[in-house]
């Protein structure tokens, strides 16, 4: 078995949608509000950078439908079959999504987002910095499917 | 108190640096074993994609040593004192990092990669095919400090 990695939420999703639906996310405005242990400092200067890296648990995934091995992106036979590791769907090994969205402001302990896609209510675990400098080395490519999946998606 | 939210490894970074060094991390390759729950088909086709964005755990960083307000990164004073969530050092909330590296192959359950921050031993959370559709959207800007923090980091 893994290593146990025991987190702790230091924020939560508050406003945006309530349900879970696949596409047309770029719209959608919403607060991460960070729990009280964190000093509301945490957040200072963020608004210096236009985006922010967030980590969340989609913690409406029922565990029992993760997949460990590999399935059709979206379930959809129109794409081929691969493994979990090579699409971003929910239903994966500790449920953790990791989304770019764009900074509309800080105030106080509150953070305010544009695209960001968690519903209302998801666990935060991590806010980072959008940096160049992590942006990825060298050429990239991908298969066609994923610009498929992805055309409708913000 | 935040959610609590339990997670298992779902592999390992094996080999790459023993040690934790702020720079120079573009040249090191590593490779990511996949623990034995998993099916070996949960990487299958990720070498379709040329980079993947790799979700880690420092689990060598010294709990009592985290941020939960504000720093000067790398506690640098020539650098602005801003937020931990403003900042990607690793003395952060939860001790989750988030990098994209090159995939250089993938042999069964073992992912090879280049460029990866992570030191040997590392527990991975998660796996995620770097799809150019969760690039930023819009403009992307960014204070001058993080220009200089990264120019000798990869």
């Amino acid at each position: 078995m893994g290593a146990q990695i025991e987190l702790e939420a230091i924020g939560t999703v508050c406003g945006g949608r309530a349900e879970v639906i696949n596409d047309n996310w770029g719209g959608i405005e919403a607060w991460i509000e960070l729990d009280r242990r964190l000093d509301e400092t945490a957040l200072s200067s963020l608004d210096q950078f236009s985006h922010a890296v967030i980590v969340f648990h989609f913690d409406q995934v029922d565990p029992a439908t993760i997949e460990w091995g590999a399935r059709h992106p979206r379930n959809n036979r129109d794409w081929p079959l691969v493994g979990i590791f090579a699409q971003r769907g929910k239903n994966r090994p500790n449920r953790v999504g990791v989304t770019t969205c764009r900074i509309l402001g800080v105030e106080g302990r509150r953070l305010h987002v544009q695209g960001l896609d968690a519903v209302d209510g998801t666990p935060v675990i991590d806010i980072k910095p959008y940096m160049t400098g992590f942006e990825p080395r060298g050429d990239v490519a991908e298969p066609d499917w994923s610009k498929e999946l992805m055309a409708g998606y913000w």
